[in-house]
């Protein structure tokens, strides 16, 4: 497989066959993720999880990954690094860090920075987020979520509509997924969002030129009919009120029960990167969608661990082994995570 | 055993016959907790240490007891969660949660949090403590610490007399003793306070409900003579000095060498919850005692890991099979962990 | 082995003999350092990696080598120690964590604190860092790191000549370094320093006793020839601005290719503790030195680990039976770590 050894610094690096391997491998992880299965394919192994960013899920989603093919994690918390607080180098530091690990999962909040400290190391690094830059394991959990969707609803992601809304500006969560997306064929995206929020030219350039449809609207009546998907992002209510930016985003934007019912379809699988904003005011995904069994939220967040279990196995070169280290595992087990869990999505 | 798969909030949720089990269970792990083996009975096994609040050992115990049963331990420490302060509500915290971890313990400052946590998720979560509210494995563990010192003594619970001073208003571990005791026959509870730091009425009148004798005191001399357990509680002189509610307290409520020699038995069991203020002009228990073999607290704190260990055994259902996981541990191991290590406290 | 049950406070407390039976544990562990087997003579065992202040890579480097091991390891990170905070004395924190850890590493930033910790308890402390004091492991892995550089170059300990550059008043890694070379036969010292920062009149009296040649000079012209070392520690641009105790110190203590080129041999091997301060206008080890081969300062980072792995093994008393738990690690692995490996260290 040919993502051994291989630095994952951005979705761009994926061709389409990269993509379904990674899927393949994680169809294959899911006794694991499902804790039917452990799997020690990783003993001996160690992940260095750096985290120069607080970001607790996403930490403990590769954490946990990892562990449960039965590596071992070397954590780092907290905005500091007290080396680099020292003047040290972000070069130097990555050539230090290679003598603890055998893969590194790393989050900086400086564009650019996971770049720089994977360029003179061999040891594979999984860019885990570097501020507004790239964050390729969200974009292929959601690829693995929108999959998983469309097995139970029998659809394919070949020739999908998708509609995107909120701040289709600044999200690297939408565009990653939009690249990534770029690579199947006759897509129809569908951008639902202000003036001053929408998608840039360059990311809708890039996606017609690869064949695929794109439209541009700016209320969820126009974009939201005929979705196979809605994906919504996080609507800081902040950002709103503080920058001229944001003026126009409000209440009109947001989805909820009555703008599902009105323009979506039952089978139209909704989604989100999480966190979402529950507070009085804010404007983010509504909690009176939280029955539908079509709100896929917590189910994307679930998938986050299998697909980085994916990716270590992938990068690792023991995704051809995975099964031989299955055994059972023979703990309590509930049949649903969480009161969200629809009839289709239990552990039985 | 009916344990299996619940959350562990309150002490109030657990039956006589449940006691019994745990200990039962923690004395089966008695050659782990004492070194001599080792038990991989929850390899493959993920649990969330979440400490939104800090609380180092309390954090380092549930972790140890865990990894000592062979699991993998994700842990997140400091006083932030990135996502809820986005605006991310408990619930929507839970349920991600929920998708990483097999078991979770939790740790908030506000009282209540932990059984809201809780609520949404079939992943079962023990409270690591929430503020002013529940520690029901600190209770557990007195208890369990109570059970080895009357082994030793040939005493047992039922029928004993407990003498507990201090701030008998405010402590939580106070009180969960308390109703964790209640479960037995026959307890004389002599509660020695100040006025001001008297045990909450409706305590006193459940204990008696219960059909237990209940003394209240303002003396050492008093409340101490023919007491089984002596339990002393944590007392912060800052309070003292800052705030009215504790007038009244003072030197005169202070376990030392002095009140023992007069007013306790050799055999009296003295605890404490840990940890004691040792600073010049501190109140809490002193250290003029620390060469009495009864002093038994440090011997609460190790029981702490076993008791833990006891609790995740249980409640994901792996009780039934501990022995068959164990294999010698052949590492150097002292024969007394400290100086405090009295003659009966030994690990060979 | 003596060193079983051990603490490992002071680099004082190791004679010759130790050392060499540290470096022959630490060669027969390098498979496992070169990640071509792991080994698992560790599981079920449990370190404490206590760290009171920030040192990520060293506690990254403690970490990894337990986990390379098969042990579990539970970390505390941050400056605070919550209970140390309500009062509790180092003595009493040290009793609580004993009964949690079969080995603990403790980094404390006032000299002395790691003793006292280590004091009233009878499970083995590695003294991390304690402020200006001792950090043993350092002085072990550069020990190390010089063993292999010399057996590539065949040259032995015994009558190396070593170089010492920059602030030998004050770092604790030169000093505890120094003791530890003094253990062999006919050491040449050379410490290159101002005026202001020349090493303590006692170590170079110490030096002198044990039949040790020791120059001082304030030139790298005078002091680089014909060293078989060159050891150059981190120099803090603010210390220099700020304090007149750094009066003297400047650019003409610099090890730069300059500085190499002109004063020493090819084979003349280049270390420095790490970190490196790379920052416009510091004065630390410059990185146009970067592509020769005998700069050996990312291997001694790398040897921190597996020297940390010989004394975990020797101190716990498994070094015996290291081989008996050696199975092929089967990752993807690079042949080199960096862009700093010189061809003599691949992991092929």
């Amino acid at each position: 497989m040919s993502l051994i050894g291989r630095h994952l610094l951005s979705i761009d690096s994926l061709n389409r066959a990269e993509l379904e391997e990674l899927l393949a491998i994680a169809k294959r992880l899911e006794p694991v993720a499902k804790r039917q299965m452990r799997c020690d394919v990783l003993q001996g192994a160690v992940l260095a999880n750096l985290f120069f960013e607080a970001s607790t899920r996403t930490r403990m989603s590769f954490h946990t990954a990892f562990a449960r093919l039965g590596g071992a994690v070397v954590d780092t918390t907290g905005f500091t690094f007290s080396s680099l607080s020292k003047g040290e180098s972000l070069e130097d530091t990555a050539r230090v860090i290679a003598g603890y690990a055998d893969i590194i999962a790393m989050r900086h909040p400086e564009e650019g920075s996971v770049a720089q400290f994977a360029a003179p190391i061999n040891v594979p690094v999984i860019n885990a987020g570097d501020g507004a830059g790239e964050h390729p394991s969200q974009a292929l959990l959601d690829y693995y979520s929108i999959s998983k969707e469309f097995e139970r609803l029998d659809k394919s992601i070949d020739g999908m509509s998708i509609a995107m809304v909120g701040d289709l500006k600044h999200g690297r969560t939408i565009h990653s997924l939009c690249k990534l997306l770029s690579l199947f064929n006759n897509i129809k995206f569908r951008f639902i969002a202000p003036d001053n929020l929408r998608a840039p030219a360059s990311l809708i350039a890039l996606l017609k030129t690869r064949g695929h449809e794109v439209s541009e609207c700016d209320s969820l009546a126009a974009g939201l009919p005929h979705s196979d998907v809605i994906y919504a992002t996080r609507i800081q209510r902040e950002r709103i009120q503080g920058g001229e930016e944001m003026e126009g985003y409000g209440e009109q934007f947001r989805i909820n029960a009555a703008a599902i019912t009105r323009h979506a379809q039952p089978d139209t699988v909704i989604m989100h990167p999480l966190p979402r904003d529950s507070r009085e005011g804010a404007f983010d995904l509504a909690t009176d969608l939280d029955r539908l069994p079509q709100l896929a939220i917590f189910r994307q967040a679930d998938n986050g661990v299998i697909m980085r279990m994916a990716i270590f196995a992938a990068i690792l070169g023991v995704a051809d082994r995975l099964e031989a280290h299955f055994a059972p595992l023979t703990l309590y087990r509930p049949a649903r995570l969480s009161d969200h869990d629809a009839d289709f999505y239990t552990f039985d």
